[in-house]
């Protein structure tokens, strides 16, 4: 197991950055030509399905991890060739061991290493020699164990790498095929066949799963255990399980993602094919990136990582128990179709448990059409309540009351109503054991209304009582969990799959820009070695690309400020300008609405007087006057480069309450127009620009070119580290976003000039 | 089972409110004397600790609930008389059936009725005539069934009235004394004896919730189901359990709470004697109340529900789980002194998990002092890790990692340390399963190194081989949870609850006040049947409570609107003044900084224009000038009744940003100076006000004692049914928060005037 605490994970971000800044190179065992590439040399199929499999180490002495990988190979009743090595000459499950394959001369597809480390490289040899193209290494000791061990991780890796074949490990628990009966793991068993994946960075965690996965009946296609990663990573599993037949889910844990665009290019790779569930453990650490921008500070590790994994369609897990939930619900029932789930329940209780856990999870309780919510109103005895449309458009939606006296019949009656209703996107069976309750033969009969097109959830409480009818559900097919909370998380994750697989294509609009312009303004800064772009040259920049910023000029005496002031008109906006100056308003520096000549010169007079105190060895008190913008609604809207996962944007309500109220929202880049638009809609600036109360109805088409535009300028200057336009003052219909202020920084070490 | 779907819901909201209005008669049975006459009334050992039992009802028949009651009670092992009425002549369990108490003369406690309806009257009274003080009437079809049910219920309810009897049920499980063995319900079998307390208005979810306690071997002190809640609620049940010795804690699972001001006085009552945790369901649905102002509208079921439960010491659970983990963490280990929590884990996957959690809950991962964590860095092998104060200091709060090969004796080593650490205040004991793991004798070590003094949790992952690692945890007393998140979950609220009972003495300061002035603008009101208030009158009630509100006076013409502005100086605020306009600014009806007696003309003509077409009927076209405030951080106060808890304050920033934003607080009134200050503390504009980014130092201690003076006047009026201050404008220290805006209503049926 690697060890991962706060330090390393941070040391590990700087590497990833410094990567990207240099690529690792090829001999490294990276992936230089990038995901596509990995993914066509992830044919793996040595690991999975081996002919002849060797386990270097293998004993029978308890306790062994070899002893107890050989014995999980023979007990899983693998098929193929089995062949224990072993220097001390003895039988193991009938088979002769080997002191090794270059002695004997046979020929492996894929080898099992549990030597001690020291060992373990002659093992790696041996195996390569007899043609292993997959190595397994579950030997610790290595780059979790200090400088000997990162080096000895090293070597294992570059010998792999010359014999052409791959290394999963070391570190790690191994690797199972349930298909082929292929359990080449310690600490996991032979699990039962099913038609999830685990692939699991921690082997800990992996043992926990999988345990519990047990006595829940739900079994696995593959189980890869990651460990050190020194040569495969999720990256390349990932790539693989996507085209495998047998795996209908996966379901993913990681502490790192060392490649984020690798990994965003692959988990949207298996997403348009499967559901990829993922928990990353690790996110609650604050950012320790010194960020300028509010951008900066606000797109934090969590919130990268979230659009990161919205835009590949991939499903993030918040509790371990998600990690089973989830992928549970998505292949044992249909994706649902909408939002609106049916609740029937035979008690009060946890049916109103169920109401509120569906409207925490931002589903519908569906109220039933009025045809059908009549015919099933007929069918329950007086006290039974259905919601029908009328209710509902009263705004009444409750669970559908079977009453506590239900019997099997009536379960399914009411399910049958249910899926064949089409106001209704799925069910949600809640049975609480009561005096007549019979959980077991319910779940048969429920089973038998389910249909291929919604998806049936069950949530049976209690203990002892209802156990078998939970495991006649699992019999059937029927996705079941163990509160109705948890069946709504489930739910919600399988609709927010469906809605991504539904999602319109996606289609990044490229306006035609000036980007000459922009990259001289960036060669000057660089010549002047500067990393902080001032506001008159973030403006400038912004114009090349199409942004409607109000016309301004730098004055460097006060009768020039009047001049130019004069020229756009008054009012006008005066502020202080300066390279060095990364926040005006926090030193007084901005005045708006200044209506006389006499004013600018006042305030011109007093700006120098400051700067002057400042910055003593400036060579000129440089201001900037530019024409005041029609008032509007103030809104924010950046670009910050995460080194994982590249420009992350930004859109908020702007001014002083962008960092004070973070209701913010973030999308990797590069946007599509839908994506800009639905970036808007999910802050409560959206009520504000539709007009609701005290707002004006904006003009929410110009703040989303705003913010595809600042998608086009960061992917054009990958040396933008960050961009901020706070404010960006949107006026009503057909009126433009307005540029008020804007700042960037260069990602280019800062030498004073 | 009483069914409780959304419809119900709204009735009840609406009778209880009408219970305020008018008090229930005595003779129905409520509470006239308050909470604290509940109290007194509430002793119930007849239900808990009867000599003699009658059970009506009771037979042998399979699948009837008299049968399984008696069952119980025999195979409970109740050492008391147990008396089986049956018409039929038989023997159960050896003991012969009579016809009627009546015939045999015999006297008992506590009767069980589990008749049919048409007959449980005559049971009742059979029992009532031979001295019994207490009856459960299980059986089902009252107030749930309809019309004829519920005066079925009432004349019941009215019958144990008469003869100084309490009713519990109908339509309920029944009661259990797991001191006495007294399981006199059905479907919930004997459980095992323990010092959690449950009580549940559902009776499915009981049912479920003992039995998954008795597959988590978790025991129970007493178990009561209220059904109907026709005679016994909840606040006789808690206010008996407060003073029950065995009870160590309270679990408490409710859809309704019929009487607010009861609810919290007795939850209170529980809180400073035991945790009492409360699952209260059905608080998703949207307030149907029409809401005149941002606070009404705001303050809906949820964060009313929220305000109520912390100010009483309740706890609130928010999955079913949690109404076992919680009071699990609670009586099986002390309550923390501190949010700090070492984690002490084999595995670092987990290990993060739980660090992830602690940090979504708001605790602190604990770093060792020096002393300690050198120590015990000493101890582990390479490889392990201890955060130590330095890397605290560094930002760098990580687990202990005692390994994956870690032994008993190695966890047992880590939590003595951090027990004994000052800057822990408690501990997060992980495993995971590993090849060397040995569940159950770490198990063993871990309790052996508990302290009375701070808290050991843990979480044991996986499946079988760490079930009976789990039992031991249990039989040792260590509270154990499935998860880390669950257990962090767990912490907190156990951290919540020991805050809480730390907490300062609650002292709410009476201002002076000029209460008469307020009254008589009230009256005048009541008078013209208005029962909105305007803007001047709100002021000027305001201005009675001590409020700083800027002069302004009415005018109804353009000349005394010029007459009032010079009388007040330029620059003036001239806003429309109408009885009938709530909402201002949403017809353009203030005009701010008029700076010239020229202009204060225009914006009268301007007013009395729009307000002629808006008002055709109003005798005059009035403004209200007033003087302008100085600039300063603009906040929203505000106070609405709510039906069940009363007088609710609101906090927040203020303008157009409340609503939108919805960075709001809530807080029950009255409210003390500390908690005032909470308030504000815990919204985001706090930091503006402590002059973050932007924002200037403002005069807190204003605004706090502005929500006390808020506070006291709706204390003084209960008619008073929603007032906001919006905005409150406060400036820096020594400066005074300003009315800048106020609106009121009155409850009183409004009748043209």
């Amino acid at each position: 197991m690697r060890f991962s605490n706060g330090v390393a994970t941070a040391n590990r971000a700087a590497e990833c950055y410094s990567q990207r800044q240099q690529p690792r190179p090829a001999a490294l065992g990276g992936a230089p030509e990038g995901a596509a590439g990995m993914l066509r040399k992830s044919d793996l199929s040595a690991f999975f399905a081996p002919r002849a499999v060797a386990v270097y180490g293998a004993s029978q002495a308890a306790h062994k991890v070899g002893a107890e990988v050989f014995a999980s190979l023979v007990a899983g009743g693998f098929a193929g060739e089995l062949i224990p090595l072993n220097p001390v000459a003895q039988t193991i499950c009938g088979r002769p061991t080997r002191a090794s394959l270059s002695a004997s001369g046979e020929k492996v597809d894929l080898a099992v290493v549990a030597v001690p480390r020291e060992r373990a490289e002659e093992a790696v040899q041996d195996a390569l020699g007899a043609q292993a193209r997959a190595i397994v290494v579950l030997s610790a000791g290595f780059r979790e164990a200090g400088e000997a061990g990162i080096a000895a991780e090293e070597r294992l890796r570059a010998l792999c790498h010359r014999h052409g074949a791959r290394l999963l490990g070391p570190n790690c628990l191994g690797v199972i095929n349930t298909q082929n009966r292929m359990c080449a793991a310690f600490s996991l068993g032979c699990p039962a066949a099913g038609r999830i994946s685990l692939v699991s960075q921690s082997g800990a965690l992996c043992t926990a799963i999988v345990e519990e996965a047990h006595g829940r009946g739900i079994g696995f296609a593959k189980i890869v255990s990651l460990g050190n990663k020194a040569d495969l990573t999720e990256i390349d599993v990932l790539g693989y399980l996507a085209e495998d037949e047998p795996t209908g889910a996966i379901a993913c844990y990681l502490e790192h993602i060392d490649n984020g665009a690798a990994f965003l290019e692959v988990a949207q790779y298996v997403s348009e094919r499967k559901p990829l569930i993922v928990f990353k453990s690790g996110t609650s650490e604050a950012g320790s990136r010194a960020a300028m921008s509010h951008t900066g500070s606000l797109a934090g590790s969590e919130s990268t990582y979230a659009a990161a994994f919205r835009r590949a369609g991939a499903i993030r897990a918040r509790r371990i128990e998600e990690l089973l939930d989830i992928p549970l619900a998505m292949t044992r029932q249909p994706l649902p179709a909408g939002p609106r789930v049916a609740i029937i329940s035979n008690a009060g209780g946890p049916g109103i448990i169920a109401a509120d856990a569906l409207a925490e999870q931002n589903l519908v309780v569906a109220a039933l059409t009025g045809a059908t919510s009549a015919a099933l109103r007929a069918r329950l005895p007086r006290g039974g309540a259905v919601t029908g449309a009328a209710a509902a458009a009263a705004g009444t939606r409750t669970p559908v009351d079977v009453l506590g006296d239900a019997d099997p019949e009536r379960y399914a009656e009411a399910v049958r109503a249910a899926v064949s209703d089409r106001d209704v996107d799925g069910v949600l069976v809640v049975l609480a054991p009561q005096a007549m309750t019979r959980p077991e033969e319910t779940a048969a009969r429920i089973a038998s209304a389910a249909c291929a097109a919604k998806p049936i959830y069950a949530a049976f409480l209690g203990g002892a009582s209802v156990r078998r009818g939970q495991e006649t559900l699992r019999q059937a097919g029927v996705a079941d969990f163990c509160s109705p909370e948890r069946a709504a998380l489930a739910f919600s994750a399988a609709w927010q799959y469906a809605s991504w697989r539904g999602r319109p294509p996606r289609e990044v609009r490229r306006f035609p820009v000036n980007r000459r312009g922009a990259e001289r303004v960036l060669r000057r800064l660089e010549r002047a070695h500067r990393s902080l772009v001032s506001e008159p040259d973030a403006k400038r920049m912004l114009r090349c690309y199409g942004f409607s910023v109000p016309e301004g000029f730098l004055a460097d005496s006060a009768d020039e400020a009047v001049a130019v002031a004069e020229t756009l008109g008054f009012p006008v906006a005066v502020k202080m300008s300066s390279p060095d100056l990364a926040h005006k308003t926090d030193v007084g520096g901005v005045r708006l609405s200044i209506a006389t000549p006499q004013a600018v010169r006042d305030t011109y007079d007093l700006f120098a007087l400051r700067m002057r105190a400042m910055w003593p060895e400036a060579p000129a008190d440089t201001v900037y006057v530019e024409r005041m913008c029609p008032p509007g609604q103030e809104l924010v809207v950046g670009v910050v480069r995460d080194p994982r996962f590249g420009p992350v944007l930004m859109f908020g309500l702007g001014g002083i309450f962008v960092e004070a109220l973070r209701d913010v929202t973030f999308s990797l880049g590069p946007i599509t127009a839908d994506e800009a638009r639905d970036m808007i809609r999910s802050t409560r600036a959206w009520d504000r620009m539709q007009g609701a109360r005290g707002g004006a109805l904006a003009n929410t088409a110009a703040v989303a070119e705003a913010l595809q535009r600042l998608s086009q300028i960061a992917a054009d200057f990958p040396e933008l580290a960050e961009i901020e336009i706070n404010p960006l003052i949107v006026g009503g219909a057909g009126q433009p976003a307005w540029v008020v202020d804007a700042r960037m920084t260069v990602s280019r070490p800062e030498t004073p000039p």
